[in-house]
């Protein structure tokens, strides 16, 4: 909902953005139900509750959502990708011109600052013209033809042609920890909406309002667009309904795939949904990861303050409430690693309390923190023990949501028999492990659990243990990242943002970058068609003039007589 | 085990196949075990039990499988492509040299007749030689670069390098319906190899002589390459050992991925392993499918003879034991319609009885026909009910398997309101089913279950019916196929060859064709590495010459000075 009355403190012209607490239907707000959930957030920040109030979709509202975006998909099939291509740009503009309201809202709903979430949705809104400038070109679609040679013995050779074909509906929950660059309008939605799917968002309990008003901004645009207004929905979840109906969503028979970001648990029990409906449907998760970096010892002596003043920023900024937030730091022991941990603890002792989301992932931090400190053979490096042991019980919702930094610290033989020490720790933590020599931390990187990412940093010396380790890490994870951190994902044609469980439950997909579309397509093969009923980008003229495997050779070409003639029957 | 001893039956030079009963370990056949559970197998078309003996594969000797697998794995990594595409095309011979043996002794334990295997032995070896000939380009790793750019504001962009990574040791599950194609070196085991991984396949306890002799052959040619022996392993099982040994396999750490080719609960149970199990790996699944022809008014007009008969030779072919047989049939009902099912029956009337693949498969064809002839508004076209009832409780192992095709009839209204209709007879049956109308039609199409491929007989006068199913089917089936039937996979670049559940429990996947290689790979991003630790396909230099997606634009080109300089840190 839009208001440009408000001329005290919006500069004219300008509109200004305000949730309404009503979630969006066909891209229109719904009407108050007084049966229905109503749930507030608190600004983690001050620990004092927002005065926005929410009402969480109903039954009834799911479903509507639901069916209304499987009429559109089936009725918008001959819209062109050039009004795909708009409707992304458009729906990039206006968030871009809706940042000032964006950003007010959530930071006050997440207590990320304003710097990193306008850097947010800098990425956010690169990310929809990305996709929409890959559309243009129909290639990532993967259309191949075979020609048909009729003369072929013992049995003439039909005409095949192949490409990628959108799935349907898709059912997109938000993260908490990326308001923006994995809600609302995220990677998921905006892959979604880039292949050829409508969407309908769960919108993230944490960040109701920032949420909303995305989806007002996304309503607006395609409500601007030839898509018939069911392509988007926003549902707000909160309260007793939040669990149901991210249930009643993937149990929707109109529903037909779904990407999830946030915990181990969420994502498991929702995968169990969506697997055991009488037609299972696709269902991408990211979930945990621990994205070890490995500081090798070329690397240690070439530049051990960098390092270390880069890995704390990485460990501690945002709170650590970062998917590729580095949780262990592998060293081999020496002078070299000692006065590294030395730094590394200097750098993360100076950072400032920051809040975290939400006194519920606080709590799990600090109960997380508490079991690894109970562990014979992991103390303490940067942090008070005392704190932090019995805190997670003492918090209370109405306080502030602020944590230090921490650092953890063993040795190799402790890490190598302790599975717990695998495991994320979602918060600003990281655990130093000590190593004897190169092959005990080759050794450890071998027990490494499926992560989105891990680091090496090395100098030309270390080649021959970081030709081991990058063989294992490239088992485990989905970027190896050289002489840099793990955090700051950036958004390119060859970004891979997945990897192997429980980091994810898919790890042949990413949930970044273009490849990210697939997830929502399904490959189907048109055999002896004639050419009115193939779709455009696998007709013989090429009218979008992609790039398609003929025969097994790309080419932008039109079908030529040559190889073989019109595929007509 | 070759003999070339026996010059009695063998031409001189010729080297002379035979089954020891003993399962293939790391390309060694391995001692006898006096322990090991003993099985055979009848020929289904006299059912008498075939000489040869073979030994389950223990416990021990399947882990044995699973950690050589590994080992080669971790060993091979330096071994170029193009010796990876020697092996396939060295397999491919050796199959094709062993062809008399294998076909001789297949033909017995199937009931296949040896047309149809030399078949498709052809198409086993041809599919191993475009694979050869796909992986020598080694763009099917999809690899992609985006240059850096260190002058970037506010950060610098950095250089990200994708390609597909092989996953490790595969465990393939063969099929008893096609024992060349989709067993010991069917289209799964050649995917993998291809892929670069290691193979262990579970011998089908149906033609455990056919399976073993064709994994002798892969033994030979792996043992003459560079790859290290552990690269490939053949275990038979049969007896009480069948179950454990699928088991053992998908819960091997060793074990990185799995495919399968069988039945709905076959899949689903060995899913489940692969998917619980503390590390979860990809495993696919080809299972039952429906494959359902439409005949549309033009089309029937205008061919209805020629239709019958293709129809009714895929129907009944191989007593219909193809993934691919259509099982359903759907007319508009009228006298084209009725002259239609007329010669359809009259063609299924006078094909001969042909053997089923073993008796416990007949037994399950003959239960399913004999619950469908019990709904009301069913009832056969072909084949005398007073046969079928009762008459999979009086079959016994010892007589011949063989089986008339069967045609059932129904209407729109009886297919529409009974599930069991839509799912898979496997056996040489199908359903005709008359609609009121081509909207009827198009209402039973989309309650069609997710099947491998569906056809759409049509002339010109059928377009907006046929666009209508088309749209319809492009969300059911993975192939569609115009004027001609589904039977008959045509194995080239556009191949897919898969389908929404309940045909295959990956639907974004494809069995059969190129595509298949990617099932075996992950993708993994290298971020700012030094040339001398990426694939060699991601370097600079492209030594391959292979097609990659630099910043966005496909090229076969090196990485240009211009496109921002040697990504070294």
């Amino acid at each position: 909902m839009t208001d440009t009355s408000d001329t005290t403190d919006t500069p004219p012209g300008r509109v200004r953005w305000i949730p309404t607490g009503r979630s969006i239907i066909a891209c229109k707000p719904i009407e108050p139900d007084a049966n229905t959930v109503v749930f507030s957030t608190r600004n983690p920040a001050t620990g004092t509750v927002l005065p926005s109030r929410f009402q969480a979709a109903t039954r009834v509202q799911v479903s509507d959502a639901a069916n209304e975006a499987w009429r559109a998909f089936d009725s918008a099939r001959a819209i062109p990708t050039s009004d795909r291509a708009e409707l992304l740009r458009a729906i990039a503009q206006g968030l871009a011109d809706a940042e000032d309201d964006l950003i007010q809202i959530c930071a006050q709903e997440t207590g990320l600052t304003e710097d990193r979430l306008s850097s947010e949705l800098g990425r956010t809104t690169s990310t929809l013209r990305l996709f929409a400038d890959v559309i243009e070109d129909g290639s990532w679609q993967r259309p191949a033809i075979d020609t048909p040679d009729p003369s072929r013995k013992p049995s003439p050779r039909p005409g095949l042609r192949r490409m990628l074909l959108p799935l349907g509906p898709v059912a997109v929950f938000g993260a908490s920890n990326f308001p923006l660059a994995y809600s609302t309008m995220g990677t998921d939605a905006a892959s979604a909406l880039a292949a050829g799917c409508p969407v309908i968002v769960k919108g993230h309990p944490l960040h109701p309002g920032t949420g909303e008003i995305a989806a007002q901004v996304v309503a607006e645009a395609v409500r601007a667009s030839p898509f018939p207004n069911g392509w988007f929905s926003f549902l707000h979840a909160g309260g007793d309904r939040e669990r149901d109906i991210g249930s009643e969503l993937l149990e929707h028979p109109c529903v037909r795939a779904a990407g999830f970001t946030g915990s181990l648990g969420g994502g498991t029990a929702l995968a169990e949904i969506a697997r055991t409906r009488p037609d299972p449907i696709p269902f991408f998760a990211e979930m945990g990861s621990i994205n070890p970096a490995f500081v090798l010892p070329g690397g240690l002596s070439k530049e051990p303050v960098g390092i270390a003043q880069h890995l704390a920023r990485a460990i501690g900024q945002y709170a650590g409430q970062q998917c590729t937030c580095p949780g262990l730091v592998f060293v081999v022991k020496g002078s070299h690693a000692a006065s590294f941990i030395e730094r590394l603890a200097l750098e993360l002792r100076g950072m400032p309390p920051t809040p975290m989301l939400a006194a519920r992932i606080r709590k799990n931090y600090l109960s997380r923190l508490e079991s690894l400190l109970a562990l014979p053979g992991v103390r303490t490096e940067v942090g008070d023990p005392k704190e932090i042991r019995g805190a997670s019980a003492r918090l209370s919702d109405d306080k502030p949501t602020h944590e230090k930094p921490v650092l953890l610290r063993t040795n190799a033989d402790t890490f190598l028999s302790h599975d717990t020490l695998h495991e994320e720790v979602f918060g600003p933590a990281s655990i130093v492990v000590e190593c004897e020599n190169p092959a005990e931390l080759a050794r450890c990187a071998g027990l490494i659990q499926g992560s989105l990412a891990a680091s090496v940093f090395l100098a030309s010396q270390d080649l021959s243990i970081a030709e081991e380790l990058v063989a294992i890490l490239s088992l485990r994870a989905g970027r190896i990242v050289f002489n840099g951190v793990t955090t700051g994902v950036e958004v390119g044609h060859a970004t891979v943002h997945g990897g192997p469980f429980p980091a994810c439950n898919r790890s042949d997909t990413t949930a970044v970058g273009p490849m990210a579309l697939e997830r929502w397509c399904r490959p189907v093969a048109f055999q002896n068609a004639p050419g009115n009923l193939l779709p455009p980008d696998l007709r013989d003229e090429n009218p979008g003039g992609c790039l398609r495997l003929i025969d097994g050779e790309p080419t932008r070409d039109r079908v030529a007589a040559s190889k073989g003639g019109h595929p007509d029957s």
